[in-house]
């Protein structure tokens, strides 16, 4: 099957990688040049215009960083929804809002053009395996079309249901994220003040199940205090101050990631913001009296 | 082995009867008359005051409602601790701080009586099957001596540390727990909102790690709007207090514990105190326009 | 001086008729019709599109609802920005965000045009009495030629400084009026709570400086439990949601307001959006066992 | 009149002076001894036991840190309470919680002694001055007697209700302190960021009905950036604590206090506590990128 395939960042260009050794045939195009050789010392085609990777494919993926940047490559004068084939599909794996991706669902199908929002769970790592989960809204014979391209990315499908949902779901997801590392970061310090041992907690709340099993991934970081980004906190905090609106937007009041979000704002004035999300238990553990 | 054991509430009744099935011989007693009838049946003594439970065990073991109703059976003119034989354990099961645990233990020890405390994790059917989960502060030695008590009425002790320390352990947990489920509340009322289906989400994020696995044994409660409480909420917003009153004391700031414990307070006024904590994503869903 | 009015609401309507007897001559348009009559009575012309209203102006003056509404009155194919003369002066009382404003200067400034950003403090009476407080954010030259327009139809100026900055002010007055409501509820109420009178606690804060004066105006609709809209619930919260965004896009943490802001979201979630923003004070009163 | 005084500290030592200089005759103690000299100067008998003091007194006053420190006092083997004269009068001006006071009052009535709770508003020069304001909590006839004390160290008396109203009163008094501290540092601190200059807006503000006058007191401190503490931040995160107890015994939710005393308590850790709690603006401010 031929695929184009635009944006080739630390993301994308592990997931291209992983479709090229699955037997898709590549277009691939990045705003900024030099990013395709890999993929064309195996085969890709690199092009010189979003449009141009766009006309070849019977799927078209996106993974780009804003709204704003998938608004602009899709549909600015030269962008590459007019470009598609008749009945291809474009699936957007970006990060971005419920509404945006209805918006652009709208786009794509008044050209006759199918669309998936398919955001991933899961970072580089993950990424370079083929292990990510791909979260998908749209309509099902779609998603079955495009099963072969999640499963040559990921380990796992979610259908979420329609155009959005893929979107709406990365986004409760991070809310869950975002919210059980403080909750996890404030029973910590809290236990730490009153004599536990650090070490001791984490062996103890690895065998409980009252907190988020994916805390446990970040131990290593926690007990180097090196905090290397996997997800930057400052991108946990855009995707919390994300849900705020559309909470706002959707008349759901959310008192707790509302303060949540101000503890990692200010875990960013502090200088927190490159390292990891995880380096928020850092911010708590200055109110520990040592 | 003869164990005094004070106080035969829902949890206290299901303890002692398990002590009994592993061959301990009780000596019972609890405020309110008429809690010892199957224990008494089984081959236990019932006497008429905590003293009196207390002067034949090597252990005595207490299961009390609050820090008020340990101290003044404890330590009043009648109170048990100074009919314990000399080097004996006190092992307090009650819920209460860490501090007071350590002055329980003072008082203890200045008697020769060794302490324990030891809170225990899981309700009513766990206590029932002997599947608690015992946390405990001491010394090692008499936490050895007590290990086949503990084993009899649970399925895991862990040793937390020093004095106070169990009890350390069971306000850390109890913050994690009542900090997730609010997590959980959010994320899922968000999605809801999105238009994501309840029954979707819940399958979806029983398969991710991003919330603790805890909430998905709430499914049952949430999915018949039946909140039958196994831990009251108002029992929860108790615990949030003192664990941010406990915070206070150490000098640790706990934003979001502070906010979610309101959060807590808010259903309480609206009439969720006697219902299950988990009935606080009842509480959120309030804001869902259907 | 020629004055193009654009917008008859509620507000825009009272300044208007404060103009017409300050001797401006008036250019109407109201999107709506039937709301110019009374000025038209009095000597007003009134046209049928903005643009016609704008083309007479050495003044032209909106009061629209939106940022989007004042975008598209402006800016659309048939917008009164094109239609206005050189080097006359738009000035927007609408409540909008700063970065707004600072658009809409620059569209002016481009085309010709000078710009004030002019909202309004003070709701339906105080317009009506041609007592508004006016704050303006542009060049002190423009704010001179100006000044008989805002004597007309405010009894204060506060040239707060460039572009932006007289929203950039209303955000500030908001953000403290919508704060200072919720300190003082929950001051209320706690004193309540413990037994002190509610017409006793309002005489003794009106001799104290420790909560915002604004609030014993609010005196009447509290003790009459009537809260008649001045300035509608829903509307404070979209404001301090707006103040939410605004900060998040200049990185400061704001972790009172965030949760103050989720607080009016409760109470509209109760049912009290529509009701004077005061009524938050009834919302906090449910917690007040009686 | 005889007035046996109780404490001298930073407050108690000025109201003592002021009630010297209004004709009272003073029998004082002081725990740490040498704060008596210049009152002993001017005549004051200065005596070893807090007893003592009481013992010649027709009104007795303490002025005490804490709720521990005045009931140790009072009701210790050698406490003042038992030495008080028959129907004579105990005024504690302490800041304590309301329930507290109602136990001392209990306290002082059945051994036939008449109460007052008196904690003032109000910090160290208006002390010096005798312009405090005296909150008062107790029977009508009682306050009456004491009024030319009151008049001796303040301004104003208010009687606030029974006993336990003044208490109540101070802690009312005390959480609009620093709600609307806070409230005005987030308002001034997204002006700022917007670009709005701080002595402009101080200007701008100190016209304005939008904040507690009281704030325009802080003025110089914040422009020197010189916190000298009047009233210690550590103290006002206490008082603040204090009311979230209180609003937690008597069932009210306080979400917004909740949040702000953890902002108190985050500036605490990063080293305010010790300055005028004014000084949490200095905290937000680092907020802003300058």
């Amino acid at each position: 099957m031929e695929v184009g395939f635009i944006g080739l960042g630390i993301m994308g260009s592990r997931m291209a990688a992983n479709l090229q050794k699955s037997g898709y045939q590549l277009t691939v195009y990045n705003r900024t040049p030099g990013k395709a050789n890999d993929l064309v010392a195996q085969g890709a085609v690199e092009v010189q215009t979003a449009a141009e990777a766009a006309r070849r494919g019977e799927v078209v993926i996106t993974m780009l960083s804003t709204p704003q940047v998938v608004e602009e490559t899709a549909l600015s004068a030269d962008g590459f929804l007019d470009a598609m084939q008749p009945n291809s599909i474009w699936i957007d794996c970006s990060t971005v809002n419920p509404t945006f991706s209805r918006q652009m669902a709208m786009e794509a199908n008044r050209r006759g053009i199918r669309f998936l929002d398919a955001p991933v769970a899961g970072s580089k790592v993950p990424a370079e395996r083929g292990e990510l989960t791909i979260l998908v809204g749209g309509d099902e014979p779609d998603v079955e079309v495009c099963r072969g391209i999640f499963e040559a990315v990921g380990q796992r499908t979610i259908h979420a249901g329609g155009h959005g949902m893929g979107s709406a779901l990365k986004m409760v997801f991070n809310l869950l994220l975002g919210s059980s590392m403080v909750a996890f970061s404030e029973g910590m310090v809290l236990g730490e003040a009153l004599g536990l041992e650090q070490a001791r907690l984490f062996d103890i709340l690895s065998n409980a199940i009252v907190i988020a099993p994916f805390v446990f991934g970040k131990r290593g970081k926690i007990e180097n205090e090196n905090y290397d980004a996997d997800f930057p906190l400052q991108w946990m905090q855009k995707d919390l101050q994300l849900a705020s609106v559309s909470a706002y937007e959707q008349g759901v009041p959310l008192p707790a990631v509302n303060v949540i979000k101000e503890v990692y704002a200010q875990a960013i004035r502090d200088g927190l913001g490159e390292q990891d999300f995880s380096a928020i238990y850092a911010y708590f553990r200055r109110g520990l009296k040592v």
